[in-house]
C-alpha cells in the first residue's frame, strides 16, 4: 500500500512548530508495511487543500491527514476531502451529544461553531475522539482509496491513531504488528559494525535511532496474530543481544536511569553521587525515575575546590599535586561520597567540560569518573576523552551517561573493561591514568 | 514573494528523523517576508522529485531544497532541479579543489563519486559549503523563478543558509532583516492578556514560542539597513518590557541560567542550592552557562531525610511536625546551605513530584521553595501548585525555573510578590504555608 501525509496547519508553514506529526505517522505507516512516498505541509487555504487533495488521491492509496479539523471557518480539512471523495458531510446527533458532554466534563459551553464538528462523512465514518472534541474522519472512494483525517494536536492525533486507526489499518495489512526497542550504549557506527547484518531484511525491520551516547534500535514485526509477532520481536532482540554483549543495556524503558534504578533496587543497593563539571546531572537523571529515592539519598556537586574539600574530604595536597582534574581526585570524591553517605556505591565526575580552562596534556573534554564500590573495596577509574564533541553540554552529557553506566557495571557485577580498576588502598600515584 | 520547500530525504519519509529543517527554513523565510505556500518531503526517487519540482515551479516563485547533493547516484536534487530549470550543469576545478582540500583537512581522500559534488550550474552558481562536501546550488529561470539547494545535513544547510543565502534574498527583498528575542516568564495566555497589540502589525514582527514555564517571543524587522532594523527590535522590545515588567528577564540568551550567573558575577554574589524532588536540576541548569564556577561551589542533592539532616541540618523534629515537604523544612534547608557552604544567596527545594506520595492536603505537584538571602537574613517562601502538569519532569523543571527566578529575584533585588517573606529569625509556624 502507498501512502501519502498531509499535515494542515499555518503555524507549520510559519516554523512556529516542528512537524513532530510527519515523523510519528510516517514511523507508524512504516512499521505496518505502508510505503509513505510523499509528506505535505499546506496551510487553512480551500483551493491549495482541493488540489493537494486531488493529485494526491490520483497517485495514493491512503492519504492521512492532520490538523484543519476545529470549529471555526478556517477549519476546511473535513468539508474539502468529502468534496474530493465525493462523499457528503451529515450532521451526526451522537457526535454532537459526545461533544457536547465534553465541554461539559471541562466545564464550559459549546458554540455554534462547534456543530460543525459533528459533521460526519455519509458512506464512510468518523474516528471517535475521547481526548478533545475534534472527531476524526475515514472516507473511501469507488477505487477503495482511503482518507483518515484526524486532529493536529499531537496528544489527541497520536491517541486516536494508536486506539482506531492502526488496528483499522493492521486489519486491511492482514496483520499484526509488534514493535520492542532494545537500548544500546554507543553510537551508530560502533552498532553497526558489530550488527549489520540483523539491521537487514523486512519482517522483522530494525531501525536505529542515535541519540547523545547511546542509540536505540527498534525492531517491528508483522504477523497473523500478537504472539507471533512478538515472539519475531524477541527473537530478533536476542540475536542482537548476543552481538553487543552488555553494551545492550535494556529493553523498552525511558533511559538507562531506569535500569541503574531497577538494578539498585532488586539487589538492596544505594548510590550516591559526587560531580564536579557535570554539576548535578548525574543525580538529576538518577532522580528521573519514580522511586528513585528508595535507592539514592546522598548527591554532591562540589563545583568548588573547598566543596570538594569540605564535603568530600578531600585532602587539598591532592588537588594541587595532581590538579582536580585527575584521577586521584576523583577516586577521593567517589570515596567520600561513600563515606558520607552510607552508601555501598558511589560514582564521582570532574573534567572540562569547557570552552574555557585547559591545562597542559589536559584538553577540554578531558573527564575522570570513578566508580567505588564499598562492598569490595574496589575503584573504577576511566578518563574520557570528550574534546571531540566541542559542546558543554554533550561533554557534560556523555560524562554523565558514562557514570550511570559505570553504577550499572557495579550493580549487576559485569565487567568494566575501559576502567583501570585498583583497591581503597592503593596509593594516588597509581590512580594518576 | 512566494516560497515552496522540498527537503529530500527517505529518512524523513520513514519517520526516522523529525524534520528540523523545514522549521528552520520556514521561520527564516517568515522573517524574510516570503510566503511559504507549501512544504513537501520526498524520498531519492527520479520521477517524483521532477514531477515536484515542475509543478513548483510553476506556482511558486522561490523553490528551497534541501537534501540530495550527497555523491552517491541516490543523490539526485541537483540533476533534476538543473533538467527542469533547463541549466545543464558543467564540472568547476575551483569547486573541485575547495572539496580535495576539505578531505585533506580531514585526513581523507576524496573518491571519484566526489566529483559529482563539483558540478555546479552553468547559468546559475554554485553556493560555497565551508562546513562539508556538498556545495549548494542557485538556478533561476527565465520567468525569474529561483531555486536555491542545499544540503540536508542541519548543522551545514544554516550556515550556509546564514552566511550566503540569507543576504542574497535580502538584497532581492530590499531589506535588512534583524532579530531579537525577548524571554519572558510564564505561558502564552498570560503574555497575550497583557501585550496582545503589540503581537500586531506586519513589520516588525513579534512571535511566542512557548517553552517550560517560560515564552519567547522573537520580533523581526525588515529595514533598508541593519541600523534602522536594529532600531525597531529595539523599540518594539522595550515595549514589551514595559508592559510585562520584571517576568521579562532577558534578551537573546540561551535561558535563565546565563541572567542568574550573569547577574551573581556582576554583583560579586554566590548561590548555593540544596535540592529534594528536583533531584540535581537546579544545580545543573545553573551550571550550564561557562564560568559558573565564579558564583556556585556548592549543591546539596538531598534526597534522602538523613540527607537534609547530615548535610544541611534540618532538626529530624521539624520533619516529624511539618512533613518533609513544608515551607519549614525548605526553610531550613535554604538556611543550611548557606551555612554549609558560606554563599550569601541559597535556594532549595522539597516536594511531590509524583506519580505516588501525596500526602493529606499536599497532592502531587506541590512544591515548597525557599530563598534565602545571608545579607538581609530574609527568607523568601513560595508554595507551588505544580500538579495540573501532570508529568513528573515537567513538574520539577517548572520547579526548577521558579527556584532559578527566586535566586534571580535576590540578586537583582527584585520584588517577589508570590513570596511570603520572612527573617532568619521566623518561628517555623510562621513559614507553614
Amino acid at each position: 500500500m502507498t501512502a501519502e501525509l498531509i499535515c494542515v496547519g499555518t503555524e507549520l508553514l510559519l516554523g512556529d512548530i516542528v512537524n513532530s506529526n510527519a515523523q510519528f505517522l510516517s514511523r507508524e505507516l512504516a512499521e505496518l508495511g505502508i510505503s509513505v512516498l510523499h509528506q505535505h505541509v499546506v496551510g487553512d487555504n480551500a483551493a491549495r487543500l482541493r488540489e493537494l487533495a486531488a493529485q494526491a488521491r490520483a497517485r495514493s492509496e491512503l492519504l492521512v491527514f492532520s490538523g484543519g479539523l476545529g470549529p471555526t471557518a478556517d477549519d476546511l480539512t473535513k468539508e474539502t476531502v468529502a468534496a474530493a471523495f465525493g462523499d457528503p458531510l451529515r450532521f451526526d446527533e451522537a457526535q454532537w451529544r459526545r461533544i457536547c458532554d465534553f465541554f461539559a466534563r471541562m466545564g464550559r459551553t459549546p458554540t455554534a461553531n462547534n456543530r460543525k464538528q459533528a459533521m460526519v462523512p455519509t458512506r464512510g465514518h468518523a474516528i471517535q475522539n475521547d481526548h478533545g472534541t475534534a472527531p476524526g474522519a475515514w472516507f473511501e472512494d469507488e477505487t477503495g482509496h482511503c482518507a483518515v483525517l484526524l486532529p493536529g494536536v499531537p496528544r489527541e492525533m497520536k491517541a486516536m491513531w494508536a486506539e482506531q486507526v492502526r488496528p483499522l489499518l493492521e486489519k486491511r495489512q492482514s496483520c499484526t504488528i509488534r514493535s520492542r526497542t532494545l537500548h544500546v550504549l554507543g553510537g551508530e557506527s560502533s552498532i553497526a559494525g558489530k550488527a549489520a547484518p540483523l539491521f537487514e531484511g523486512e519482517n522483522p525491520t530494525a531501525a536505529i535511532y542515535c541519540k547523545t551516547g547511546e542509540s536505540e534500535i527498534r525492531v517491528t514485526a508483522r504477523a497473523a496474530d500478537a504472539a507471533a509477532a512478538q515472539a519475531m520481536c524477541d527473537e530478533r532482540i536476542e540475536r542482537f543481544r548476543a552481538v553487543l554483549g552488555d553494551a545492550a543495556y535494556d529493553t523498552d524503558v525511558p533511559g538507562l536511569a531506569w535500569t541503574v534504578v531497577r538494578a539498585l533496587k532488586e539487589r538492596g543497593l544505594h548510590a550516591a553521587t559526587a560531580e564536579s563539571c557535570t554539576g548535578g546531572l548525574v543525580a538529576q537523571r538518577l532522580t528521573e525515575p519514580p522511586g528513585a529515592s528508595e535507592v539514592f539519598g546522598y548527591g554532591f556537586v562540589t563545583y568548588a575546590e573547598a566543596a570538594k574539600q569540605a564535603l568530600l574530604g578531600v585532602p587539598a595536597e591532592l588537588i594541587e599535586r595532581y590538579t582536580v582534574y585527575s584521577g586521584p581526585v576523583a577516586a577521593a570524591m567517589a570515596r567520600g561520597a561513600l563515606a558520607a553517605s552510607g552508601a555501598e556505591l558511589a560514582v564521582a565526575v570532574t573534567g572540562l567540560a569547557g570552552p574555557g580552562g585547559a591545562l597542559p596534556g589536559k584538553p577540554v573534554g578531558t573527564v575522570y569518573l570513578a566508580g567505588a564500590d564499598a562492598r569490595s573495596r574496589t575503584l573504577y577509574l576511566y578518563r574520557l576523552a570528550l574534546g571531540g564533541y566541542r559542546e558543554r553540554e554533550v561533554i557534560r552529557a556523555r560524562a554523565a551517561l558514562w557514570a550511570l553506566d559505570a553504577l550499572r557495571r557495579m550493580a549487576l557485577g559485569l565487567a568494566q573493561p575501559d576502567a583501570v580498576r585498583a583497591g581503597f588502598a592503593a596509593p594516588p600515584d597509581a590512580l594518576d591514568i
